[in-house]
């Protein structure tokens, strides 16, 4: 089966179904449209926009299928490997994270894509003030109660890969540490990052800025 | 078994839970916080706010447990009452249809929360100029191209639910219809709201502003 993925060249809101493919051993083309100098938005090559049911990516086709939304298309998958826990109570809660860690990478948008130095300085620091309670301590403390490395369950979830992409993405586009402190969090995102599967991708993929 | 659902007064990004529960017989509370004069958002009493994972509504007891995110308890309790197709494709298809719902719910925020009548009506206008090619072409030709009431499959789905519950939202909201000219869209709308357990719903269901 071939599996062409189209999105921007980031790890954005997308690098989580490539963690999915490389844990679950999918070959895929990885189309990557350059992002540019963002914001503006990115323009999207009109051939490709007229593919994307909604008119924007990521769009992954395979096997005479279409499919858009990230977590759509991530859900599909993770279910396929394996990465939605073992009941529909733990698929619940694991989507629950998954929408939070969304949200989290999104509040880090505006600071990390400004231009002024000064105010993104600014930006950084009122942004860390508000997701420091919010979702640092709060993650921290579900994966303590849950043995101190994985937000649900026994077994690696695609809440973890995406809750660990984001304090990782976040350090890669604005050298912002935030795990340290949080040592729940920080085993999370190591557990993650040595899984073999995990760690090969990341030693391969391209070094893109967002 | 008793369940308490906090939320705005508001139909907004949870009434498809509300129908959903409508569908599956579930009784609840529906504990309604006052959305006040919005913009700015509205506050959440102190003591529902610390009680809720992200300081957040949509948050759902029951049986001792707690889940957040209205599309994570959605999702959960549309598995348990057969609202998600009848394969994981159908349940991706579906996913994608819930989540481009939302946006599309989204998109509309900012004229519906416009207090200056002349700009409200200017937001309205370009508003419904970007959203007819993107969400309303689109989900009609995907509805007709099912068999012309429904989004995916042969039965009833939360994403009919979702956009049925858009449609009317921004009916009751703005005086804005929106499937008129869209046969297909008309009929899911009409499918979803002739459901007898939709309909008992509706015609009991508080009547607020959002």
């Amino acid at each position: 089966m071939s599996y062409k993925l189209y999105y921007f060249d980031a790890r954005g809101l997308n690098e989580p179904l490539r963690m999915i493919f490389a844990l679950g051993g999918v070959e895929y083309e990885d189309v990557r449209i350059p992002l540019g100098d963002i914001p503006p938005p990115p323009t999207i090559p009109a051939e490709i926009k007229e593919k994307c049911t909604w008119g924007q990516v990521p769009m992954l086709e395979f096997d005479g299928r279409k499919i858009c939304q990230s977590l759509a298309m991530q859900r599909y998958f993770a279910k396929k490997f394996n990465l939605v826990g073992s009941d529909d109570w733990e698929a619940a809660q694991i989507d629950e994270y998954v929408d939070s860690s969304k949200d989290f990478l999104q509040v880090w948008v505006p600071p990390l894509t400004e231009k002024d130095p000064a105010k993104r300085e600014e930006l950084i620091k009122e942004t860390k003030a508000k997701t420091v309670d919010k979702y640092l301590k709060t993650f921290d403390k579900i994966i303590s109660a849950n043995g101190g490395k994985r937000l649900v369950g026994k077994n690696l979830s695609w809440a973890d890969l995406w809750l660990a992409h984001v304090l990782n993405n976040l350090e890669l586009v604005g050298g912002v540490k935030l795990a340290e402190g949080f040592p729940a969090l920080k085993a999370l995102c190591d557990t993650v990052f040595a899984t073999p599967e995990i760690k090969a991708w990341v030693e391969k993929r391209p070094k893109s800025k967002f």
